[in-house]
């Protein structure tokens, strides 16, 4: 079985090591001739939209998925004609704007934080006073984490953030005083069984996630089946498969879509380890028509992203439960380069073992203060 | 990091595999074109005492190892001359020697079957004598799975014997009637600590390993002591570092040797889901320099060999707790063509799981018919 990745970074490199064991070939899609996943498996170098390119990418190909989002659609449709696309282009389509992934959560009664459009300064003095201040201006296209983005407490701001972003296409969103930001990874397979990955903690400071605790802590089984319930409004909606991530805010005891994405995610990294199977071979077990495997938690975990440099990464892994996952990336100020999973059978062997983790660490490398696991 | 790996089978391929997150990039030498591990990762395709093919392979190697132990002697000791080779070169020359091994092991005071060596028609006579009969007659060199082997039950088979293998070195060595068959899977650092996975049961029917239970179901600690004292005496006289693997038989509640491995093997792929670290990112971790990661179980395993052909293996995943990793080898009778570890909490319920894969597993796949953890 051969499999198509538009995108060759780490998530693309993480999808292929899973294949291998199932007999499954990835394919890569990248302009980069040194991508994080074209270490690990074939790739075709050239850009998305380059139609000598797509013909080698699909020619022998059983499936085609991403590893990004941002994908140009034409290039989503011209495999689509030819080759099973999954998650469905649909997916990709919304998520590429802002507005429209907004306006589809919105359709589909999914609480979100208010949002206007914004195209013009008119429109954006508007905007202000329905959603509110203080607010998030952003681009419509093509952001992640945090670029592309202004940040809006008063009216006065409104200059700035029109003359920084206003030659773009924007969405004003209200910002949500919430308490703590979650993630759900689920797998929906083809005959439409969706499995869920319990709920997990995410802490962004800066805008780049930095750590994930898995489970998040203190979560009730309510709030686990709030969250299911907007996966799978989502999931029909889409007639969706593979795997989708949604990334939620919790408010006043309640969850609040922040924005989904159609693929694997940074957040489901501990799933490597923490889980029965993995979100990478839980996608391709997804898009390929195979069984899904379960998706219960072995313990707990505590994922840290190895942010701008490495240090000597390898010396952690004298840390009992420490797994290193390097992405054979060249280092650079605030580009993610690996990721270490911390594993334990219970939330106080794993503060243990982050305490031993700490020293080891250099500074530059974002911890949780401690593990409160309620 | 780059390692080297002497052949380019499914152990290669697994070690390549458990490579990468930890930013190791494996090169195989393999002289077939189409090894396993050749579709995973770089591979000079060349005959392994070829000097071309090892300039190409040993050009900035950190270090070299060993997938099988039937390299050429001349292979290691030329690139040991110029890299670090890892399990040392002596433990190759003793294990590719039946003879030999059995004689390192009996100076160290491990207990093994009672053996002679055969060079001539008349040595049979007096090996028969002084070993017992049933014994097995064995080529002492270049061996595995039962090949190069024939049982001698009566005096009247030697005969037989000797016109079957006496063209080549032989050793006689007594049948043990075992109980069972357990393996240690032990891993040693550069700086002599030294790591033990738990005992494991194997079952050979065919003298080819059919499945393993891990852990070895009713193993006393004492039993574990002592094959781990076994270990220790190999690793201190070989100043062994990496992957050793050791089979036992057990006989009237002590272990005997049967034959030891100075690599990754068969009877710990379970590590791979069932324990906190693989053998496979042992074994790397151990011959680098890293720090090796815990041995520790998660649960219980069953191992299961798919041999010879694969019917449509995916459908296996639908069991909970089954992992399934192909080799990319073509079908061929008696070949490994891959494994599926099961995974459960507990003995119950791999007994469980077992039930639900057998209704799903083609005949050809033999299976225990029960699984008595005691």
């Amino acid at each position: 079985m051969v499999v198509g990745i538009f995108g060759g970074g780490q998530l693309g490199r993480m999808l292929a090591l899973a294949g291998y064991p199932l007999g499954v070939r990835c394919r890569i899609l990248d302009p980069s001739p040194d991508s994080s996943a074209g270490q690990v498996t074939e790739q075709i170098i050239g850009a998305y939209d380059d139609p000598n390119a797509l013909a080698r990418f699909i020619d022998g190909l059983d499936v085609a998925t991403y590893e990004f989002e941002h994908v140009p659609l034409g290039a989503v449709h011209s495999v689509a004609e030819r080759r099973a696309v999954f998650p469905p282009a649909r997916a990709v389509e919304i998520v590429q704007d802002r507005l429209s992934q907004k306006a589809f959560l919105q359709n589909l009664g999914i609480p979100t934080a208010p949002f206007a459009p914004v195209g013009s300064r008119a429109e954006l003095e508007q905007a202000a006073a329905s959603v509110g201040l203080p607010a998030v201006l952003k681009t419509r296209f093509a952001g992640y984490d945090g670029k592309g983005q202004f940040i809006l407490r008063k009216a006065e701001a409104l200059d700035s953030g029109w003359s920084l972003l206003g030659q773009t296409p924007l969405i004003l969103e209200a910002s949500v005083p919430f308490q703590r930001e979650l993630s759900l990874i689920t797998v929906a397979d083809k005959g439409g069984k969706v499995a869920f990955y319990p709920l997990v903690e995410n802490h962004h400071p800066e805008h780049i996630l930095k750590w994930t605790i898995a489970p998040a802590p203190a979560c009730s089984p309510s709030l686990q089946s709030e969250a299911e319930e907007c996966a799978l409004k989502i999931i029909h909606a889409l007639r969706y498969v593979g795997v989708l991530a949604i990334e939620f805010f919790q408010y006043e005891g309640r969850l609040i879509v922040n924005e989904i994405a159609p693929r694997v995610h940074n957040s489901g990294h501990w799933t490597l380890e923490g889980a029965d199977t993995s979100q990478f071979e839980n996608h391709l077990r997804a898009i390929l028509g195979l069984p899904v495997g379960s998706t219960a938690m072995r313990g707990c975990a505590l994922m840290i992203n190895l942010i701008g440099d490495l240090d000597d990464a390898t010396r952690w892994l004298a840390v009992p439960g420490a797994h290193l996952h390097l992405y054979g990336k060249k280092p650079r100020q605030g580009r993610k380069l690996g990721h270490v999973t911390l594993c334990a059978e219970h939330p106080k062997m794993l503060g243990a073992r982050l305490e031993e983790l700490r020293r080891l660490l250099p500074a530059s490398i974002q911890l949780p203060e401690r593990l409160d696991f309620g």
